[in-house]
């Protein structure tokens, strides 16, 4: 964790011709590298040097692949930045090769076991909340006062129980609710509703003349849940104002609670784990420290039988053509396609293309396009085969290594992963973000050590001893795996539930406001 | 207050064949009508009565206007219901009158003042409170802690200022920042912070590396108003972990309150006031009560020389030929006409258009389809001439009647009425909705006296008195003129402050993520 002061880089593949800065604060010009290169010029840490001399339309290689071709002559030892590149285009998904290179089986790993909480329908907690479901905004204030009465007033005589979380969002009514983009906003509010980490006790606060009526958020299937009486209060039924509103609402909840306090925490094992990756402020290091070690940590979880979630498709978009070979079937590798086609189009109407996808701070951090980065970005996903693609919202049950298909944006991002049953998240930040989610526990993993300095009660692992050498992404990935077991047992808590940081939801609706 | 018994119709316009029942619970068969009218079957409150004998395809006309086409003939007496009728097309835009028939100004009202807090800018604030704006979601859960304590350890020591205000969002990051539709969400945002209830005091909270930096969001304009150092936290810049940032914010917020704290009001006009209008769970009551009551309010503060927004494009489409009509030049009904022009484009590639508006609730509550809809809801825009049109978050600094474009949704409209800069906001109901705004008041009006009686603790003004001829649409407009002068001069809470039931920002974001 201490500043190391040699000059250092980090070079990914043997193929490269560029490497990153190791060294807080980056390195001078004239800085002399072991390897006896030197710099012409100063360059920022996790920004790129240029290992060999580039003649102008050069390809620029990291990772072993082409991230760019130089728009100049860049001389040996010079900064590698974005305004000297230009970026290659996204790989042809009419040629993406299907299941031509799908990962041998990893060894199984037995014996790892997490304490968790388990449902009716199968699935395990790793908490024990109870989740207010809302169909409509107009009910968000009256159900968040009464969720801070039954906190303060009810919730200390269930001690069994974690917390009480109310599913608030702007979906529901105002919005083309039979337009072809609703299909999405819906099932993720109703597979929210049946979160692992609610113990299939479904309550749902309805306004009464909203477009989404119960019925519709939870679907004709889920009517046995929600049996209506005990489980839905419409505030329009209210006869005597907003004291009768709280007081049903409060009533209600107390018996659910009632139910979820005799829940018990029972061994369980690591393959009940359901696991969600993401990376948000990613910076150059990302790909080389974080993502590549909580790969590893992904492989020892599918090896040990969980599902592992990864995300994201403007940032696997440049890397589809790998993903397409490692998938386990050429079906998977169709069905990721198709994702990554309906993006493509739903870019295309919006006048935007993936390249929107970088943010000045992905930038300043040394990533220089979306091809760099989603390079970076699916070293989180490990080595496995692919082994099934779920479209946004949608729940997964499969085991193994899952694309789950989401926007890029860290918070729909989560909530999506979180509608599709995730009990443990794994967030990996470059920039740092003091990110956090109500429903299911963030371990935060930093891409350098030097934030992990700065913000020690925030990040959760430090991956940036990775770069200096002081552990390897093996052991940083077994840390990783080991600390998910802790958390989802509840023997620790990640520094976001310490601090009570709990981004709100974030619906991805594809459809049109009314 | 009290049900009235004897049955009872309201028709609105000498031309209409269709009445609409008053009765609370509805009226049975056989019910005889004092115009000797007998229903052939039991008819709901606030749906329609035939009151002649209808043949197949004759107009159905309400409002004096052809509110829809009989699928079947209906005999004079019974229940006329959105299963009867098919709707007519929209008005096509191309054919729309433009100011043909701009009403002559109304005599101007003096004398009318209200107490309020005067802005650097000319604007003037009906509450003093000190907004925290956020350009990206990922800072929000640490505003809202760091906003907690100073609420419960800082706000004590300064009476004179109301409230504290985060404004928090899903934009910022993992959006399409340079896509067309992205124009719309940053204006409100900018316009949020600049809201004249902030007094000019600026403060934003930034995480560092998102895509919506500071600058961008306040545009090179406003920059003299954002003076780095004193109004813009950046939570990546803290060395000393989430404590540093929550210390930071907090030391912001409290050189900021000081300021606050040395405003009072002081007596200022009516035409200060900046009065957004918007109905919500509307009923078939709606248009007969509550929204002419509002629309005769709305002629009061244009003749005081205020400023009246009416909004909510889905609702005015089908009245868009009345509305060019009445518009002061024909530039400005061109400007209208681009308006609903841009939503019926951005629904139509959204597979919607406007009949996705209605819900469920609003056909229980008797309105048939979106043409009667809109006629009732543009009974709350008065008879004033149009003078003004803005797009989606744009400021409004004009007086007189205008047209500011929003989606229908309360909850988007509110924040875009807010980013107009409105500092009063009434809402009519016939449903009910516990809606209210952190940032302006929200004057609830009830269309029917069954949900004031059942809602006393939510809503301001009941309007049903209208349909039971206690009081007429005069006086309940009078009333609710005077009483948005008591509450913007903080002499009175409307009750949604009183519970500080405040809904959360909810932007247009008409652009993709990423």
């Amino acid at each position: 964790m201490t500043p190391i002061t040699e000059p250092r880089l980090i070079r990914v593949h043997v193929k490269d011709n560029v490497a990153v800065v190791v060294n807080e604060g980056g390195l001078p010009s004239g800085a002399r590298l072991a390897s006896g290169l030197e710099l012409r010029e100063a360059i920022p840490e996790a920004h790129k040097v240029a290992l060999a001399d580039l003649a102008q339309g050069d390809a620029i290689v990291r990772y072993g692949v082409t991230i760019g071709y130089t728009n100049r002559a860049i001389a040996r030892g010079s900064w590698v930045h974005e305004g000297l590149m230009t970026a290659p285009d996204a790989p042809p998904l009419a040629d993406c090769p299907l299941a031509t290179a799908t990962p041998e089986a990893l060894a199984p790993l037995e014996g790892y076991t997490f304490e968790g909480y388990r449902n009716p329908d199968g699935s395990t907690g790793t908490k024990n909340i109870l989740g207010i479901s809302t169909t409509v905004q107009c009910v968000a204030p009256t159900v968040e006062h009464a969720v801070r009465r039954i906190k303060a007033e009810i919730l200390p005589r269930f001690p069994h129980v974690d917390d009480v979380v109310a599913i608030t969002h702007p979906y529901g009514c105002g919005v083309a609710i039979d337009a072809p983009g609703a299909a999405i906003p819906i099932r993720t509010l109703r597979n929210l509703a049946l979160h692992p980490n609610f113990g299939g006790e479904v309550m749902v606060v309805s306004l009464g003349c909203e477009k989404m009526q119960p019925v519709r958020l939870m679907g004709a299937n889920e009517l046995p849940v929600l049996d209506e009486k005990a489980s839905v209060a419409v505030l329009q039924d209210a006869t005597h104002g907003f004291g009768e509103m709280v007081a049903t609402i409060m009533a209600m909840a107390e018996k659910k609670l009632e139910k979820l306090n005799r829940r018990r925490r029972v061994t369980c094992p690591a393959s009940d784990l359901v696991v969600g990756l993401q990376c948000g402020g990613s910076d150059a290091m990302s790909g080389v420290t974080a993502n590549p070690a909580v790969g590893f940590a992904a492989d020892l979880l599918v090896r040990a039988g969980a599902t592992v979630m990864f995300s994201e498709v403007t940032e696997v978009r440049d890397a589809a053509h790998l993903l397409t070979a490692r998938a386990a079937a050429p079906e998977i590798a169709q069905n990721f396609v198709r994702e990554m086609a309906w993006y493509d189009e739903y870019l295309r109407q919006g006048g935007a293309d993936r390249a929107a996808n970088p943010t000045p701070g992905n930038k300043r951090g040394g990533l220089a396009n979306v091809v760099e980065k989603a390079m970076g970005s699916i070293a989180k996903a490990g080595s496995t085969a692919l082994v099934g693609v779920a479209g946004p919202g949608e729940r997964v049950t499969q085991k193994g290594l899952i694309f789950a298909a989401t926007p890029a944006s860290d918070f729909i991002c989560g909530t999506l992963q979180l509608a599709a049953g995730m009990n443990m998240h794994i967030f990996t930040t470059g920039r740092g973000t003091p990110y956090g989610l109500a429903m299911s526990p963030v371990i935060k993993v930093a891409s350098n050590s030097g934030l992990a300095r700065r913000w020690p009660d925030l990040i959760d692992i430090d991956a940036g001893r990775i770069a200096t050498a002081e552990a390897t992404v093996e052991e940083v990935g077994w840390e990783i795996f080991l600390l998910v077991l802790e958390i989802a047992s509840g023997r620790k808590k990640v520094w976001a539930d310490h601090w009570g940081l709990h981004n709100e939801f974030a619906l991805f609706n594809p459809g049109p406001v009314t």
